[in-house]
């Protein structure tokens, strides 16, 4: 079996009203993009459309400045926002990471073999521990302590970062830090952060020491968007792992870690391939 | 919350080629059908396009017939096959049972809350055992005894059964019994029957005994459309459950009755609610 | 396979020194009991031991008083607390129900075949429509209406029923009232409560309508025995099950009921069958 | 928290007979070691006992020589063998691969990490690829290709390897050769194997894609002990993943990637804490 190419991808959402499916599709028909997968859902709570293409331009001279221009004249009157995700299109993720290395290691893992379709400009830390980690990988590796009185002065640094390196999207990947609300409202929606509980439960620190307490059988991992509320920005996805009472915090801590990885991944791939809208509090996530 | 109206339900297939998307979503708009969700999938193997729409009629004077008519016109030259079901569509199950009585207890339990939207005009056994189950839920049984000498003669009643209470879906609930090549071929594709096996492990008898035997630590159901070949019918959808050494044959037997009744049901909601194409071997299922 | 006899279940906890074992073990052997399968934790926290014996007696003049008497003088020292169960007895269940049928149809099926080897002496409903279920399985059904005004008589009402049918267990099968502290006080211990959430996620009412609001990509269930405080007894077991954008509150409703069910069953079943020990918040379940 | 102490570990296994579980425990006792967990159990069909006990011992000049010369004379008679696994004892564990490398990064980490409390003497493969992996964690690398021609000779540099690493226990982390039966037979038992199917599914190459032909919905992953008979050793432990209609080939060969590494860590850690015990084609697993 030969190399598949990637598909381009189109998404676009807008407030509900007859025909905004047909705009979209009669649209792909006419300029001869041959469509390979197609999902669409009409909240009726909270009156929002949305639709995710996969398609595959049939003529050679495809454009994507024709395909925007084209598609903004007739999306014209539903209010439509739209992006065209091109198959080449690998997008700049910045990682912040403090001690623990079990979600970094994985991310790393998955962009080096490629099941990542990313590019990892920059590592920031408030920690030096996790630099030859990201120096066996050639990532530039940015050590920012932090204590109370420097927090905004390192936030600043942080902001400057991401910026500096041209980031699409900021990975919290077990950062140890509240961000300031300045800058959750920053990066709200287009920061992925992971929290070792099955939220709403366990919100804040220690979470599995709360879940241990508690006796709960079923502790998680939730991947969400980070907001201006700290561990209440929309929840991407969520993973659970059973427990039982043998298990002690210290063994939910490193049991945990899989759970974690891979929700942490799981959000990250839905979100670069175009798979999640957020309508609110919720998101509406086509999976595959 | 008011009660929700059930959606029309649309679903095509065809081969694959250029504008079959457009060709149904074209329509829709332009009929005044509202799209609230859609699904649609074009397999690159097997050429072959799958569309699933649930709409709702904005027109007052909608007409099945209408559409039908109107849609014909479009469709042609696309090779397509479609259906449209009505929102108080209640498709007519015929079950066959033997002596397991957990998975049709699991059956009528949904259909008398509703929560299965099907009629039962009729449940087939070889046994007469289940008789006042079927009794209390006000369906007709009929106990149709068989041995090796009247099988011909007890198949071509249960068709005739079948046919008489005009069926639109037939579901093997554990009937114990394997249907002749004949009957497998008059069922093909509209007969759901559920195998205690994740298959292609543990063909044939006692599978339970079989997975015991060999040791594993999963055991599971599967689901699918007979064909004409025992076991083999395209598969809509498998559980598992974990298993353990100190579990025996004869607890697999009781613990595997959970994902049996599961799983068929699962995959009599898929297909009812038409979310399962049937492409050679494999199926494709819009689940929900 | 001939019918396998069911063991003998001896538990037994204290708290935690040197010799609990073999205490256990040595009584064991010394009165000829063959031990099928043995489970024992000693809590490091909560300084605690447990264990679970499934044995069978080599001795045809087994006799449980016998047993009893002598274990007693062994275990002096030990300020041990212990449990025997003959393979015979069958638990006297107390079932209360609201409108809500999925919970209990499910323990009646399981009851009438036997997965489930308990007594059911009485169902008691605030509500009427059950009745015609109790009926076809031919257990007693009071129906004990509750306002307001009449809860405290309703409740003792409740606790008369309880203790005339001479009950061991009482279950919570989608009893939609709140217990009093005086009834959870009475019940500690050995009522089990089914709570369609993942607790401690959406405690108290409609939580499956606060998962929707929060857009939690997990719904659960929890099952555990009732205290003096709401929602926050001690957990037995939690089931899950996945959802996403499209399932809307009514949606969560219908399907979480196939996760309840299951839940409460295995809660019902580890408690009778002698797996769950209860310290303190937590509990310790011996699975199978 | 502290840092807590590993437990010491006893095993063993032995033909059923009543008194089995007492020699061990009595002998605990009175040797004052003190149970922190324990786990029998007496398979009713192969008549054979395996016991595991966690424990402590309280006297300071505890020693693993004399505990075990005292116990081989109370377990005369017994037919048993036994094990005792000191807290500090790391199993070292030669692992072979191929190009695969998602199993043997994700060991390579959870060795790295403590989490695997094991060394990893030497990784050796048919293919050069891996070796800076291994360079990066300071492991010798023996690159030993192979043609038809040179099997045998380079079996036999492999099982030198092997012997002269003094190995505990061999993975074949995604080792893409069909070892000849000599080499199954010297390594009967303490050889773990991950196979990317569900066994006994999909035995032999390419098991995704048979997977994929066959229209599963479920595939899997299957970690076993290595015996003389190719796909058909003993299962440790099984794992699965959901996969739909969209999944080619590819995507399966992708996607499975996170349950086998999942799976055959899982097995090699129950391996090294002793949980596993073989009875025939059957493993008895103690898991926590």
């Amino acid at each position: 079996m030969t190399a598949i190419l990637k598909p381009w991808i189109f998404t676009a959402h807008c407030p509900s009203r007859l025909g905004t499916v047909d705009v979209v599709t009669r649209f792909m028909a006419e300029t001869r993009n041959y469509v390979l997968e197609m999902q669409s859902f009409d909240d009726r709570e909270l009156e929002r459309f949305c639709i995710r293409v996969e398609f595959r331009p049939q003529d050679d001279n495809f454009s994507e400045a024709a395909f925007n221009a084209a598609f903004a004249e007739r999306a014209a009157g539903f209010d439509m926002e739209w992006q065209l995700r091109t198959p080449e299109h690998k997008p700049r993720v910045a990682i912040l990471v403090s001690k623990y290395d079990h979600c970094l290691n994985d991310l790393l893992y998955r962009f080096r073999t490629g099941q990542l379709n990313i590019e990892i400009p920059v590592i920031i830390s408030n920690h030096p521990d996790l630099e030859s980690l990201a120096q066996w990988h050639g990532i530039p590796y940015h050590h920012l302590p932090i204590t109370p009185d420097t927090k905004a002065e390192q936030e600043a640094q942080v902001w400057k970062l991401i910026q500096q390196y041209d980031t699409e999207l900021v990975v919290l990947a077990r950062y140890m830090q509240v961000l300031s609300p300045d800058l959750c409202r920053k990066l709200d929606g287009w920061a992925i952060n992971i929290h070792h509980s099955l939220l709403p439960g366990f919100k804040g620190a220690k979470p599995y020491h709360q879940a241990w307490a508690k006796g709960v059988k079923l502790v998680g991992a939730t991947a969400h968007y980070v907001n201006n509320d700290l561990d209440e920005g929309p929840i991407i996805t969520q993973g659970i792992q059973p427990v039982d009472h043998a298990q002690y915090p210290e063994d939910l801590v490193e049991k945990g870690q899989d759970i974690e990885r891979v929700t942490l991944f799981k959000a990250i791939r839905y979100h670069i391939e175009k798979r999640v809208f957020v309508l609110g509090q919720r998101t509406v996530v086509f999976a595959d």
